[in-house]
């Protein structure tokens, strides 16, 4: 991939290089990006909601701060006072804990509060909280700060997901950046890489942050697997969209067949056929599709379905992670300013960080001991141990630093607005 | 009623005393009062959609310039070329005779074009209309444009109604205007007014501009009939609440009993339950149910039960009109800057013409020997001759100049969000 | 058209010639009949259901002895005990008034009682009716008897339009009785027969029973009209099918285009494309389609979309009963034998009777003046009269003593089921 | 638990004792089985179908034996003629391969073919089935006997949660078989049983007939844990629900807690509120809630919800696989007679056979290297291998000699209909 310059937008998620980071600069760096990625955007770009299971902007510029402001201030800042009570209503997503909540397909009529006031009530927080963190060090705080700033990153790839998915239902068909570039990209040939099986260790064992989701590390055991050496290419699954591949039950699951016959699908979200082939929508606007870059915005019964067709499986969750490893985290996160998925000429086991997420055929479900923490965070994660299933590596929209090896994403098995994609595996015959 | 100064933002739509406006001028006005009525609403406001039967404000501000930039400047002027060939599509409301149209539920979507480009299609439009009635007066012209006027008078009261129904959606009960006044007001006793039956005419036969629903004139035959010197206030609709009418089959149709089951509805659209009474969302907010003044924001399935419950029933269309007949066309209408219904102290048979819409008994249906225009423009009315009920009068969000006794309102059974109310009717002993 | 003897199976709907029968003799009569429209029937045809819309054979069966039961039995009978307890609420369709209901859509679930109970139910609530009859003759007896007797023949003609459609979704298409004869029909050219305007009375006033939405009897004021001679034939309506009649919105109301998109309809409901030709589905199987024979189970929609794509209109029910005051009322009813409409060579305005109804396009509303009975029996009629259109005249299905010129039948404008077809009108020029 | 004597009708179903079986007079035995189950009921009760889960008994009466004739006979049998070619669209569920399928939710609209002919539809593949059997016996095709004796035995279980499902729904709670005889039971103390980790060997590996979702055997590695002696009772499981666990979502699932409010549940399928305390819906009619039996007619959802709230979790399969790998397959079973699940007091790990299927925490996956059959056939299993759960042990509906401790049933998580418990698993402290 060609060298490219990041979007200015995005300039203020990087640290100076060579120093270590306080707490506080990266809180202060990592809320300045929020604002960052939506700069590009109107207010009324910021207030619309596409669908229910995305939110719009100003939505997630609030509730990344109400979380700061539910689960820190509210805990932390002697003689706390909301800084609005309804916001507590308002802008809780999912906190049974926390109490009620506006219902999620209504996201886009809250006009009010407008964006300027969500922007009033972020600097408002950010100067308590910057506050707290320099008069009440500790180790308490210290942890639900890192949270936050984890969830916040979260947050930032649902902010651009979400928004490419409205901007893709407009007939204008605008883009959210028409100045991103679009390096030409080549991938090398599909390999397979073989591992032995065996007892292996599962799970965050490291020092630092993690969700409580990768944990306890524990051993699992693995059959001996091979895995490909990059994630499917456009061309490749080209073939499988020419040669029938959604009109032949033979390769779906059942239930991913009903959806792909009730929902009228025979191709990937955001591909459109254009006078001289196929495009993509992309947050830049259409493009021509660039036959070596990953397929991207495939769900887990089309990508289960291709590799059915394509004689092979999804890995294992587990299958993934002892692969990864002890790879180096580095790949095409969002902070090169790219946004899309772009091949890699990498040797070897490739591109399993960043670029798109590679669904696993591995169900979300709790490792054995898991222990959601006490309270409403314990909300986070384990209340979505069903119906969905693991994505692991990170995209093209995940903050750079946010990734790992364990890191364990999840959605349901017709998700596509997320930039999901598909890496095989085999047996070992 | 006392007297109330309107409110700044609707000061354009008046002509100046004792002069003959010109078409052109009326235009103009129009025009600005459309802007006027945007004005207290953000770009965020503007862009919601609260649900498909509503529209954003933006689209209505743009739909309407569709309408004279489609009817009018593309047959009449020289060398026309759309403002944006996209616009046709995405500002087409249900014309099918025009072409493809965005899906209604889906409005809110449209981000882009923002409030500013609408606007700027606005002043577009308009100055090429403008020039055009300078340039080539005539009546096919002049009657296109009056038209024209006519219909973004509707949307003028349905921006109005959906703005809202959206306000009222969010948990924070915000105002489009905080300001309006609220008069106390004073209904008198009601009283059934006789009227004797026989041979009548019914429909537009005046001078000027008249839909085509309201076309033939024509002969049709009434039983004597009485009808309510006044609309029910809301102290009445509230003995109906109180004595279990929404929890007694017998007062209702069969179909709307089953959607108030379904919807589990015990009161009108826009009552709340406060501390210390009923309150009831206004455009100003939440303010305290005034007991005299009419009840409003009911469905035809609501007005109906009323009327049975309360041993009457609700006037056919034609009753009304005759009734009306000969009546001044005065009342509570959205340029007196209320944007409320409120009681009158008037004598006789009062408040025919605005304060609230007055459903009819009578399913909306072609008048014998109507005739829709020829071409798209005929798809105006026509079309919707099937499962709506008519109101009669116009209401507080009605422009004052836009209503007629022979003018035909439609809206479903189930519809609430339009300012309506009931008069009632009973047979002659 | 041919004679034709009639269905051994309904034989027992005739009287003796020459003679006046009692009312016990017609009850007796009527009851026969119902278990004769069965007689071709399995236990499991009696017990499925194939919509909400329409109701097991069984549960015909069963409701309408429950009406006798419970309207007639409960109020004269001394001593009265309820055959079964649970029957009425398991029999009861919508009369809130008697108490709880079971659910319609799940009619198909009550296996028990069998069909031999409900045999039973039937011969003990006769044996116990004709004592009644016996014992207490008079006028309120003898008139609710009349209304069960009507209430009954109504439930004959559901019994077969609802298994017709329930055999149609058996892909083996089975027929009800594939010995039902099928005569060749020849149609006379379409004529307009005009009518004058003026004062005209509309609504029962002559001798003998007739529901309470017939009445009052009541003065009206027609334009003058024209009426087509007789009903469109499948070949008239053949060629709206061949010319895109279903991919036209132009001929289309609003809602009802919406309905022909949503459904992908094309052709009227049990029309089949057949090896060499259109064919129909009757109760005797699939049949050719018959070019001279009405056009039969369409919605009001589709009859709408026709008349207006054929230059004309549907007529307003006062029309039509207007025109039908003064004609004799034969025709081709259930009791032929046939159970399907057939082309008539009677010249002059002809088959207005039996055949097929015909929808007119008046909204279903109480005339001035209506009043239900009091109690629960005012439900029968009054609750519908909101989105539903009349439809007059009888069909093929209707029993012969059952119908009269002011005799209103009334569906939702999306009902195909029933035997409805097409009478067009037209302005007088 | 006391003895009790099967039930007449179920009492085909058992091999004289001491003797090895032929496959023939399995077969035999199997088949005449699936006609005593259905010989309680009506055909109007073998006709009706109470959701689209769920099947007419008449369905599977002929869907079993479709599967005998389309995989076995169209293989084997010289000359093969189809009985009735029609058979083969309206009695195939769900095998994309063998072509087109009679929609899942319209079941009961198959009136025709009557039950009788069904009848003879088995009559007549059973008489073939056994001539081939005696003609041409071979590994081949006794494989694919066995597959379908099987796949009968499954549907001989759904066969009877389906017409429990049917007679629930009915007010007059009808019973199945109202001499089902109901032991008094009592449960032992709840005890917990603690296992070693380490790795382990799960799948099926013995001789005789498996699922293809039962292989390969292979290795995998377990945490130490601990699982209950027996099954929740129906006191315990009470308490949970009168200390309101139907009402705190902190116990739930969030797509759980979605689910229990749009349904408004607040106990068990089949419990009911008596008079003098709850009471439970049986194959026998609604009887007295017994405290020590097992609960059951759970979903995965409450089933969880139930664990977390008492403070345990669900086992994972292969921890319930590895508990059961050496006990004896013996318990409360379909030939017992029974039809619902009873107390035992048998000491240490009880009742893991029979009884009630036990919900784990394992969704529904491929072992690894499983590979599906080749053709249609490869169908059965493979491609719900999505949004399900594992259920293990068998039910009391369950035929006997079905179940093995590799055995894996699965189900949606809101399924509730079949007889479906929980067992509680613990990680070792």
């Amino acid at each position: 991939m060609s060298a490219s310059s990041p979007s200015p937008s995005l300039a203020t998620d990087r640290a100076a290089p060579g120093q270590i980071e306080t707490l506080a600069s990266r809180y202060a760096r990592l809320r300045a990006r929020s604002i960052a990625l939506a700069s590009p955007l109107s207010a009324e770009d910021c207030g619309a909601q596409s669908m229910p299971d995305a939110s719009p902007v100003k939505w997630h510029l609030a509730h990344t701060t109400w979380f700061f402001e539910t689960f820190i201030l509210e805990c932390f800042e002697p003689g706390f006072q909301p800084f609005d009570v309804a916001f507590r209503v308002l802008f809780n997503s999912y906190y049974n804990g926390v109490g009620e909540k506006h219902p999620r397909a209504q996201r886009s009529l809250l006009t009010r509060p407008d964006l300027a006031a969500v922007r009033a009530y972020r600097h408002n927080v950010d100067t308590r909280l910057l506050a707290l963190l320099a008069e009440q060090p500790g180790e308490a705080l210290n942890d639900l700060v890192e949270l936050g700033i984890n969830h916040e990153q979260q947050h930032q790839e649902l902010l651009l997901t979400d928004i490419k998915h409205l901007l893709s239902l407009n007939p204008l068909q605008p883009s959210y950046d028409a100045s991103l570039p679009q390096p030409r990209s080549v991938a090398n040939p599909l390999e397979w890489i073989a591992f032995a099986g065996g007892k292996q260790r599962i799970g965050f064992d490291g020092g630092g942050f993690c969700f409580d989701n990768e944990l306890p590390c524990h051993t699992t055991y693995l059959q001996a697997y091979r895995i490909a050496s990059r994630p499917v290419s456009n061309a490749e699954y080209l073939r499988f969209v020419e040669q029938d591949g959604y009109d032949d039950a033979q390769s779906w699951l059942s239930e991913g067949w009903d959806w792909v016959r009730a929902n009228a699908l025979s191709h990937p979200l955001y591909w459109r056929p254009g006078a001289t082939g196929w495009e993509e929508f992309t947050l830049a606007g259409t493009r021509t599709l660039q036959a070596d870059a990953p397929v991207v915005h495939l769900s887990y019964f089309e990508a289960d379905a291709y590799a059915r067709w394509a004689g092979a499986r999804l890995p294992t969750e587990a299958e993934w992670e002892h692969a990864a490893a002890t790879r180096r985290i580095s790949g095409n996160f969002a902070d090169d300013g790219l946004l899309h998925p772009f091949a890699s000429a990498q040797d070897g086991l490739a591109q399993l960080f960043g670029g798109v997420w590679e669904w696993t055929q591995s169900a979300y479900s709790p490792y054995p001991g898991y222990r959601p923490a006490p309270g409403a965070i314990g909300e986070y994660n384990g209340k979505f141990m069903v119906n969905q299933y693991v994505l692991r590596g990170g995209s093209c929209a995940t903050p750079a630093g946010h990734i790992r090896a364990s890191y364990r994403n999840f959605f349901p098995a017709t998700a596509r607005w997320q930039f999901s994609g598909i890496r095989l595996a085999k047996d070992t015959d």
